[in-house]
């Protein structure tokens, strides 16, 4: 059986891709080495939208998010946590860790934090250093208004911190123009790679704030990754190299397609998902859904994870289950990366089949077919 | 031009170590992931010679020996730091930004730190928490002798904690017959994988310590990794899946070959190798040789770093250069992992003819005839 991922990150990674990752190993510190990075770089800028040098931390996406804390706010400081979900929880416990002051502005499960509660709280908490949040919390499938958050904050004393992990490069985001002072991401998700990898990127105001707080860590320490930056392009630690080569790869492929191009296909995908799952008599659970991912409640009566299971089993679809105390209550279906229509509409297929045969009322062919007409009344819709 | 990989990491990688990494890209948390996880771990103990687990972790060897300081030294604690080298130095800049007080027993590039220096400040500095040291210190060739240390660590409240990055499986080192407490290793070196991969190892004693001092970190806090590997196995964040795939197909090798005669043919390639060097009038940099790496002393009145491009330009040979004040004052020349005698022929061959087109008096054929007969000769030995 074929085996199909669509767990939000990892994602598929590019044929080409992963060919890249069978060459022989080099030496990274030689000059081609170096050429690669900066290639890498500057491709980053462009999926960031940012002017700022992008960093190349080795680490898992939790690693950035920690060097986006312990670079930026001294202990007691204080923060305003922007939190609706599990990844917004991720910035909680690193917050704590480090021995910030966090003020929570906390929504329920499915629900966006809104820029009025953000305006709100900044307006009570005029101390704050910074507010953290999530571009996309694919714990409920909500995309966060950043844009809007960026006009609250530019203003301020205070950094706007984006956990853009799963976000980036699936929905519209642009770093400098909205006021994005930190913006992390990672490689396992729409920049189309393997795990391994996490990106980082500071504004100008942002280094301010670094220089003046005590370096507290080493591995994550920015100032090492700016100087090897500038001095190479170089990174301050063996990377790994035979990952940052494929992610040049697939930045390659992003810069064809062009970056509003790439946001305008996540954003049909996630709309003629969205009608196809409708059509089908489901709910969607965000009530302000990301474009990188689909999250589907899963309907009383029904057991979400042996569903699941049965979708894998039979099917070799790969969806992912809720977390925590979401288990079995929710279905996330990502359209992150290297996903095309035709795959979103075999997972839809493997979807109805799997319901019609657990009894529910489904009209197997119907949310397939409510895709496909979704999505192609959209391919001649301008683009962003 | 062919082009062969001889720096002291990263190492040329096995054909079908490469080809794993070009499989498709699996969901981390699936239980073939944590089977592949489980194996991966029960490979490396084996490597490490520990029945103690060993925890994956997604970063530079670096990540691993920053988890090995924050976890284990409180601020101001007192530690020893053996040192003969760059590597070294890496540990005393770690813990200094983790704020310990440093007794330094250094030694001048190219000797080893002996055991009595070691047991003089364990006598001087009974409350030292620890002994940070290094395996083998691939900046100047040096290995130490970690057996007779961990002898006289031991007996002492101290941890031994060895940096085991380059050293671990070409040289002889049994973590919990020697007395290791913590030691770290990374996957590109003699292990046969790309850079990305960290591990790390810590006896009971090393626990007793951990569960003593307070946590200031998160990505590095190795109670979580403990905790996710015996729920799981699993890491507590999403790991590089494809590189712990692909060192699993590594450590088969490993296990085929058997540990004892993986130490046993790095060090007849290092034997070999030496007896090769000075056949041809060179020097050895190293007092005491590790069997990771050969040094040379680059002959006066020659520029080393010009007859190393020459190695990479001429002949494909991509040797490495000393580091910071050493550079162009040795050559490094690594035998880790994947080689075998014929490939370091071919290294020592492309050396001679590059001397002697540099117009040194070197008979060209007798280093690699030399090589030749003394590994011939050692080949019957007895195994270790």
């Amino acid at each position: 059986m074929k085996k199909r991922l669509f767990t939000p990150g990892p994602t598929p990674v590019p044929e080409e891709v992963l060919l890249e990752l069978a060459l022989p190993v080099g030496y990274h510190r030689s000059p081609e080495a170096k050429e690669i990075l900066g290639e890498v770089v500057r491709g980053l800028q462009y999926v960031f939208q940012t002017q700022q040098p992008v960093y190349v931390l080795t680490s898992s996406g939790t690693g950035a998010m920690e060097a986006a804390v312990t670079n930026l706010v001294a202990p007691g400081e204080k923060v305003i946590l922007c939190t609706a979900g599990r990844w917004g929880e991720r910035w909680r416990n690193i917050l704590k860790a480090y021995g910030a002051e966090i003020v929570a502005v906390e929504v329920p499960y499915g629900e966006a934090v809104t820029p009025e509660q953000l305006a709100q709280a900044l307006a009570q908490h005029r101390d704050a250093v910074a507010v953290y949040t999530t571009l996309c919390e694919t714990s409920t499938g909500v995309g966060h208004d950043i844009a809007a958050f960026g006009q609250l904050v530019r203003d301020t004393p205070a950094l706007l911190v984006v956990d853009g992990i799963s976000g980036l490069a699936a929905m519209e985001c642009r770093m400098d123009a909205w006021g994005i002072d930190v913006l992390v991401s990672g490689s396992q998700k729409a920049l189309m790679m393997p795990p391994g990898l996490a990106y980082l990127a500071v504004s100008a105001k942002g280094w301010q704030k670094i220089e003046a707080t005590p370096v507290r860590n080493f591995y994550f320490d920015l100032r090492r990754y700016r100087k090897a930056l500038a001095d190479g392009p170089d990174t301050p630690f063996t990377p790994a190299n035979t990952l940052i080569r494929a992610q040049k790869r697939a930045l390659e492929r992003l810069r064809v397609e062009g970056i509003e191009q790439v946001w305008r296909r996540h954003e049909r995908l996630a709309q003629a998902t969205r009608a196809a799952v409708q059509a089908l008599g489901l709910e969607l659970f965000a009530r302000r859904p990301s474009t990188a991912l689909t999250v589907i409640r899963v309907p009383p009566g029904l057991d979400g994870s042996a569903v699941l299971k049965r979708l894998e089993k039979e099917y070799g679809y790969k969806w992912a289950d809720g977390q925590d105390t979401l288990k079995g209550k929710i279905w996330r279906l990502s359209h992150m990366g290297y996903v095309d229509p035709f795959d979103v509409l075999g997972a839809i297929a493997a979807l109805e089949l799997v319901l019609a045969a657990a009894g529910m009322p489904v009209a197997v062919g119907h949310g397939v077919a409510t895709f496909q007409r979704e999505y192609a009344a959209m391919t001649t819709a301008p683009a962003l």
